[in-house]
């Protein structure tokens, strides 16, 4: 019987009936293993940065930044996680925001750690490590507390922007405070009547005579828009100049601090930007969602006048790459949560489960159902995980290799993948969250129990940083139909490169390999659909255009999973799995092609059925 | 181009940036049209009451029930909805729970209307009509506010149990208080170290010498446990007697009012059973979720010692039915405001709208995708609701018939729609309002402009009343492995009795009958294989349960779309459809069939493919 087949964990519960109160907490341990097992078996990513002449990022010290950041997103930050929550932010009469208890004093410890700074220049006061380096250490602090990692997020963010457009002096004053983490910083694109939309964008600049200039105008759904962490926060704000016409091209990106720098480089105490408002949301409790009113405040521009747009797509890629990274952060903590809960909670007899007559009841997870919701959770998250990771080596080889050829490919291909993360990473994030909640039945619906609040905050994943509609029109607009290098064709022989060697191999790993390349064949056919409905009919194009992305997701998600699965198998070959952990990969890889890969064939059907009934009569929708 | 070719309710509309302050509220108008159409042209319900002998239940009748259905809704109950929210239930020092402001005033003009009472017997107080009839028109209350509607709705529960279970003095003295509202009812199940699992229950029942008994326990997670709306409460308990043995059907059902009932008739002003804590949820606030103490409470036992569990499916059951409604409330409620917002809302270009010069922006509405998600909303409403009308309509003849093969009959065939309703409307509705919330962008996850509300709301629905995993082992276990009437081959033949006639039709009903009897064949396999495994590999039935259950609901929305389709095409030929309403239902129809339906054969590849991968060694799933 199923039940008698667990060992480890499980099987020490003899009655699950007293553990109720013990469980009613969220758990958190950071996955260095499958961290460790990316790095080492999956990317080589120590001979990676070798070759980028990095021979001290080597396994030594990376292990040793996994431990520090280990240490600090469990010791630190994740206690504060449940309590930030049911305290939020606070927006004081003297306009300052006050942070939930616990988070200046974190800060702190984090600014200390060189956390903010550690993939910028050391010129700077960074610590130089390759991005893909922050970004995979930053996931265990993101999980531990997504609220909390959103301030140092959105100061990365300002920081980056300045490191590519600033000016010397603007970096001089600006950016090694952001780095250091000594200010924070934010990005003030959203107005009350455009959100995305930002030709709609109508916050004023005035140039004034010393060079400076004065904006008037409302940002909101700032985040990280005020708060009490660092004694200044520079603001990056979109606004026009007077002689811009209404189309998105005619926009300036300027540097707002909130407080100015006098000469000797000390704060003027009055606030140059005010905060109006703090939003109060369904979730990201602890994060200040602000709103700031700019009343000639003065600024500073970055770049070139009317030029704000140009900058903005690389800018945006760069947050929507942060954005999928709480998919990520988000499954992982869902599925270690209703896994640990699975493991304690007796439940109602399973199919298989009458005859145990050793214990009261059987557990959660002697139920099959509720290991398919978990499991589908820890499928998104290792493969989520393995997917951002390869994105951040190319970042790597993008930002050092000295070969533009290579690098202008490079940028293509990030771009291609930029929607792929942030639009399926984010909806897998979040029905990953709400799967694992299910596990814990009514437990999970109570505050405080802490599920119901990691759905709460993966919900707007899929909003911020261009909702997934958005995502899905750039892909479609940009990655497929107007891409001049052909990035799915380039996407569809990388498949083929991986297949091939295994294609005629015995077990899965055959197995896996022929289904992807019959997916990649098919996914292709439906790219060329789309391609032809585009001369014809755009707006069905428009109405599959997420079927399509979420799709390409799947095919993205299962090359990731085929790649895991392949390195795993050389280990379980050479006998070198002594724990299981590289069964438990292709096991995995299997769940991934058999229970989530068929729902990439309804997404085709979609797409291949075309679209003109949503054009239909709107008006008679409603008709009461 | 796709934008000029709207008209009505957004061709007015000039610039949509002046609305923002405007659309931050919730709106609900009743779909009494839905309703008629569903009344009239779909299940012939005029004749079916008069089939039954109830002649006085007319179209006259039934709209002015709509009618002041519809006033009560909009003009009394949806008004407290948001704010009951905001405002919750608390726990005064006293014991007693305060309901939101408003709760108890709109209470009582809800028991002035007898909507309480509206099915139930005249002899009890209540308006004897029959059970469709109330059924179809609490669906306007409860959209319009969802936890106020849950009080009565727990009343009807317990005024269910006493009059099929309750003697004639308990009757006499509790089931007339019930169905006039004048006080309220419970069911108390859960308990803290239980949920669902009923084996577990613990709460003692000591017999006492004059016939009742004391009863001593703590239950859990009582919906509308305690309040301030009625003078008493009457709680429905699970209990046990001192010889009842672990196991489930051990168990004995006891009725324990709030207040004892002295000989005179007038209330014991001290409480029998104490309200001890509410639980903070996340959402349903308005409704009290209350842990209540047992100290020794007078209880009186209903039916027959140790039959509790015979008494309880029955129950369950119109529990289950009752919470699937809330599946199409939610989807009902998302779908308006998701249309409304995206109809007054302006973005940016649609794919096709670069050229629409004379307006500032492209509505939202205007892009396809967003009317994908739009239309999934609608789609699941509109046929949750003829579903969950055909079950009323079942339900009415198998309380009035004489006949009793019929009876029976009609029994099986609606605990075989029990858990699709409850599983998957209740998956469905959560899903809508979550896409429904995406259409809103950021403005969706602000607190108080409701669309977030909804999701919060909408999620406990596939927890409580059992979990979606506990529906779909119902389904699994007792409706297709051990059902006696063969339910599966019963509704195959309903399926191909509709679609017989319609075969070769052209047109969209022919194509939508072909697709519908393909899909029923394939689902008759998938059944098939279900059966297969269960006699070899039991666990793999119980891995693939929710995937069975949730195809199965594929193809009873399908089913319920073409029975639609079919009436709306017969008014279009006939030239009967000035305003679109009808042709309207073809489209929606068409949707479902390309857009919901490929969902199925996901579903469907999982059951094939079996799930022995989710019996892999789960203690390797977490290694750190």
């Amino acid at each position: 019987m199923f039940c008698r087949r667990f060992s480890g964990a499980t099987k020490t519960v003899a009655n699950a009936l007293c553990v109720a109160a013990s469980m009613r907490c969220l758990h958190y341990v950071p996955r260095i293993r499958d961290i460790q097992f990316l790095m080492e078996d999956v990317f080589d990513m120590y001979p990676h940065y070798e070759k980028l002449g990095r021979t001290d990022v080597n396994k030594e010290l990376f292990d040793a930044l996994l431990e520090k950041a280990s240490k600090l997103a469990t010791h630190t930050l994740f206690p504060l996680y449940t309590s930030s929550d049911d305290e939020g932010c606070q927006l004081l009469e003297d306009g300052t925001v006050r942070t939930p208890k616990g988070f200046k004093e974190a800060y702190e410890v984090f600014k200390k750690g060189g956390w903010v700074g550690i993939s910028f220049p050391e010129e700077y006061g960074g610590q130089g490590l390759p991005g893909s380096v922050g970004f995979t250490v930053r996931e265990l602090m993101a999980t531990a507390n997504w609220p909390f990692a959103m301030y140092s997020g959105l100061s990365m963010g300002a920081a980056n922007a300045l490191l590519k457009w600033g000016s010397e002096e603007q970096n001089k004053a600006y950016l090694t405070k952001l780095v250091r983490g000594d200010w924070a910083g934010t990005m003030c694109l959203t107005e009350p009547q455009c959100e995305t939309d930002l030709a709609q964008v109508e916050t004023k600049a005035e140039p004034c005579s010393d060079g400076t200039y004065k904006l008037r105008g409302t940002k909101m759904f700032i985040s990280a828009g005020e708060h009490d962490m660092t004694e200044n926060i520079i603001h990056l704000v979109l606004a026009r100049l007077p002689d811009s016409v209404s189309t998105t091209k005619d926009i300036s990106f300027f540097l707002v601090p909130r407080n100015l720098v006098k000469p000797d480089g000390s704060l003027d105490s009055k606030k140059n930007v005010q905060c109006v408002g703090l939003e109060s949301k369904m979730g990201i409790k602890g994060n200040a969602t602000a709103q700031l009113s700019f009343e000639d405040s003065v600024g500073y521009l970055i770049g070139k006048p009317n030029e704000g747009m140009r900058e903005m797509p690389t800018f945006m890629n760069a947050g929507r790459v942060r954005a999928s990274l709480q998919g990520i952060c988000h499954a992982e903590l869902a599925f270690q949560n209703a896994l640990k809960y699975a493991r304690e909670r007796g439940s109602q007899r399973s199919l298989s489960g009458t005859g145990c007559l050793d214990t009261p009841n059987d557990l959660l997870l002697w139920h099959p159902s509720v290991r398919q919701n978990i499991l589908f959770a820890k499928v998104i998250a290792e493969g989520g995980r393995a997917f951002l990771m390869d994105v951040g080596r190319m970042r790597d080889i993008q930002e050092l290799t000295k070969d533009a050829a290579t690098r202008i490919a490079l940028e293509h291909e990030i771009d291609f993948c930029t929607p792929i993360a942030k639009g399926c990473l984010t909806e897998w994030g979040l029905e990953a969250s709400s799967r694992c909640l299910q596990v814990w039945g009514g437990d999970g619906y109570i505050k405080g129990n802490g599920m119901e609040q990691i759905l709460r905050d993966a919900r707007i994943a899929t909003l911020y940083e261009g909702t997934t509609g958005i995502q899905s029109l750039d892909f479609i607009e940009r990655k497929v139909l107007r891409s001049k290098t052909d990035e799915v064709a380039r996407f569809g022989r990388k498949v083929n490169a991986l297949v091939r060697s295994h294609f005629f191999s015995r077990g899965p790993i055959g197995k896996f390999s022929r289904r992807l390349w019959t997916f990649q064949k098919q996914w292709r056919l439906a790219i060329t659909k789309v391609r032809m409905c585009a001369l014809s009919d755009i707006d069905s194009v428009g109405a599959t255009s997420e079927d399509m992305l979420m799709c390409t997701g799947y095919l993205v998600l299962g090359y990731y999973w085929l790649r895991m699965a392949i390195a795993a198998q050389k280990k379980v070959a050479a006998g070198q799995d002594p724990d299981g952990f590289y069964q438990c990969k292709l096991d995995l890889c299997q769940f991934f092609f058999q229970n989530l890969l068929p729902r990439a064939d309804a997404h085709f059907q979609v797409v291949q059925a075309g679209s003109d009934v949503v054009k239909g009569n709107e008006a008679a929708w409603d008709l009461a």
